[in-house]
């Protein structure tokens, strides 16, 4: 019965190839819905065939149905989603990115949009709804079944990115003085309960957690062991305001499968899964390219006014720091004037010491959203940087150098050599401080490090080769 | 017995705090490791004060532990982990940082090291045995128990972040005939069987999966109800072969738990979990900001010399793009040198266009990261872009033109605000090309995309600042 005693069946004919699905009209071999099958769906539509269009979609899983909205033109999604009429299920809408929901959502009625919140679980209809603006908001809560408004009023009412925003209100909590066959019968003779879960919360008369009981447990133990004996005392409590990122570090320190949401005074009102915690992490870590790219939410679903906005915003802070530059050079026009070979090579100290910033600053930013870089260990990361830094630097001056030597003059080749490693000792340092300096400050440290440490790196660039230039003598 | 029973139970006196953990001697409110506390570890470590080191780590968790050893510098690393010996656990050296746990088992003999591979579950064993060197590896499986050998052996087999490396191999798989009391017998029974499951497989005589019974379902289940009757034979099966992150779409897609990994015959052999997943995704996301910066594998414990390997290939590479840059430069010199201006604004230009490069990079990649930048719309995605960069374009030349204009002169204010848009719309369009040509060329993306964006807005910012005062007249 376990997979050792099976092992010396012989195999059948006919059976599946290769562990692979079965060969898709629909989806390519890394299961992305294929170009030809997208087009064919939105000619049918294009040509008002939509009973052909159904039937196209007709075999999909609602996360490709949403995939497949997410990849129609915004103009043509309305008629896609009237197209594919009862295909559009709850579990397409729950699946749907935040821009493409929210454009179809708005042009549907708040009853219907109400119909498709009750079929969700409360987390998915909270994400749903969090979106609408306030009226269409209120509208949508008006419709809803008494029960279910009030668990969703619930979760509207913790800030977002909070675990009582995100937590799921279904879970399973049982007194501490039942035995594991009470509990068993309890759980077939009860049909309100969710139908999904893993863990039992075992709870004490104020409903504050005392421990946790894993279904494998439960199942594998006799009907008269009390539960207090198979329950694990030990667990992490996650309190309702914590912010969705420590709520990932916890289950992820602690390799959890779930955890207990407790309020102010210590009573359980909701649980996070590992599943929910997926999406979190997957969020926030690709939240960070982003930001540090000045990118904004970078999602390429946005609106084209929302990405400009946020967009432009570090262009102009860019143009503020690259005008900084502009100044430093300025201050050296007669010497640029005297050898032009300066304007030449200037543009490459700016450059790499930008590189190498860059590279520390993700390092950082990294450590930091891991929970890696504390204070405990800033001097160390400090010290390691400077001599990954000196390294470097050493490496690309040489190089640098003696390119420069050759075509210009051995003293440029020089000059040139040691502005590199003075900036690229500047980027190390800034690629530390810099993020640090903003986490400490209560700053998400990825949104304005790229600003401030290619600001340093292009100054101290311009101005450590053009002063050296002018020091050295090479211009007077 | 469900939470609204036990809702209106008096709270009882003496309650913990606000659903609040109790205050820590080493955690701070951020459940990291305070600095005094680690101060004090180091300092009794160091001053030989071995015992009073022990205690002060005894009330930690193993993941504490592991942090507690990451947060020491690496030379004095060895000393404190034989002050707290045997608090060293198999799960501490789970836990801990690939770098630090290496450096760590290298000074451990094979005998020990097999010791610890041997209280760990499969893919934990694999994931610390994998890393040590062919020598190393070698001596710690002799060690092992036969039965334990085989199954590290055989997952070593697949390559390095494939399902068949990664996947558990202790899972439950039982016939399809089987009535839900006599699996939960069986699993009463079974004293073999693994700790923690959430879902049992259910298998073909040729160990096929056929379907998937959840525990929650089995235990809400009576007994005499056939197996077949509550699994779901709709399920998504992990080819051995399948990359980890490929693996991670489709638990994040289809809101997976577990689910069952097939040989090349379609066989069962493992089972990944979505807790597994956690950690994939978060090294996959966290990776592209690493390697879009160039900072290699980017981690704050990596050796210095890997560091320095990694990240000057990178610089090297942007000297060689930098170069390309200061040669259009090199073209312009004579203009240069008649109008000292130029060499101000120019780093302007391709300092703008280097910024809007990078963000339409970041979305790019993180968007086909995720599958949704595919063949079916990267025409549109081009076109979103283009409108994107002319909506920055016109913005950021408005403001650097008028600047410029009053500054300078008025021809100069329209020839860099020209050149701007230009270089902004080459770098929206190098954005989306770049990483995309990456992808089909079966390359990693986020690998180099970023040499080759800024090259392009380095040398075309240069180029079209340059060019058109030339062609403008401003200079002759």
């Amino acid at each position: 019965m376990t997979p050792q005693d099976l092992e010396d069946v012989v195999l059948e004919d006919g059976e599946r190839p290769a562990g692979e699905q079965p060969e898709s009209e629909s989806l390519d071999e890394e299961n992305r819905l294929k170009p030809e099958f997208v087009r064919n769906v939105h000619e049918a539509v294009r040509e008002g065939d939509y009973d052909r269009a159904y039937e196209l979609v007709e075999p999909l899983h609602p996360a490709d149905i949403a995939d497949l909205l997410e990849l129609t033109e915004e103009d043509q999604r309305l008629d896609v989603a009237r197209a594919i009429r009862d295909q559009m299920s709850a579990e397409v809408i729950a699946e749907l990115n935040d821009y493409v929901r929210e454009q179809l959502l708005a042009n549907l009625p708040a009853e219907i949009v109400a119909g498709i919140a009750e079929q969700l679980e409360t987390d998915d209809a909270v994400a749903m709804i969090e979106d609408l603006d306030r009226d269409d908001q209120r509208a949508v809560l008006a419709e809803l079944e008494p029960e279910d408004r009030a668990a969703i009023e619930a979760a509207l009412a913790y800030p977002e990115e909070t675990a009582g925003r995100l937590m799921s209100r279904d879970f399973i909590a049982v007194p501490e003085h039942l035995m594991v066959g009470d509990l068993i019968d309890f759980l077939r003779e009860n049909k309100d309960l969710p139908t999904d879960f893993w863990e039992v919360f075992v709870v004490d008369p104020a409903h504050r957690p005392l421990g946790t009981c894993a279904l494998s447990w439960i199942m594998r133990t006799p009907r008269h062991v009390p539960l207090s004996d198979v329950m694990t005392r030990d667990q992490t409590l996650i309190p309702v305001m914590m912010d969705q990122e420590e709520v990932a570090l916890r289950f992820q320190k602690y390799a959890l499968i779930s955890a207990a949401v407790v309020d102010e005074s210590g009573r359980l009102v909701g649980q996070m899964t590992v599943d929910d915690i997926v999406h979190i992490v997957q969020a926030e870590a690709g939240e960070d390219v982003l930001l540090l790219s000045g990118a904004g939410e970078g999602d390429i679903n946005e609106p084209i006014r929302d990405a400009y906005s946020s967009r432009v915003r570090w262009l102009v802070a860019n143009l503020g720091t690259a005008l900084i530059a502009s100044l430093i050079i300025a201050m050296f026009g007669a010497a640029i004037e005297q050898l032009v070979a300066l304007a030449i090579l200037m543009p490459i100290v700016a450059s790499i010491g930008g590189n190498a910033g860059t590279q520390t600053m993700a390092v950082s930013v990294r450590a930091i959203a891991m929970n890696q870089l504390t204070r405990s260990n800033t001097r160390r990361i400090l010290w390691r940087e400077t001599r990954v830094a000196v390294l470097n630097g050493a490496t690309v001056a040489v190089l640098i150098g003696l390119a420069t030597a050759a075509i210009f003059s051995p003293m440029l080749g020089a000059v040139i050599a040691l502005a590199v490693i003075i900036n690229i000792l500047t980027a190390g340092l800034a690629g530390v401080v810099v993020p640090v300096l903003f986490e400490r400050l209560g700053q998400d440290p990825a949104v304005a490090s790229s600003v401030f440490v290619t600001m340093i790196t292009d100054s101290m660039g311009f101005f450590a080769f053009l002063g050296l230039a002018v020091v050295s003598g090479l211009v007077g």
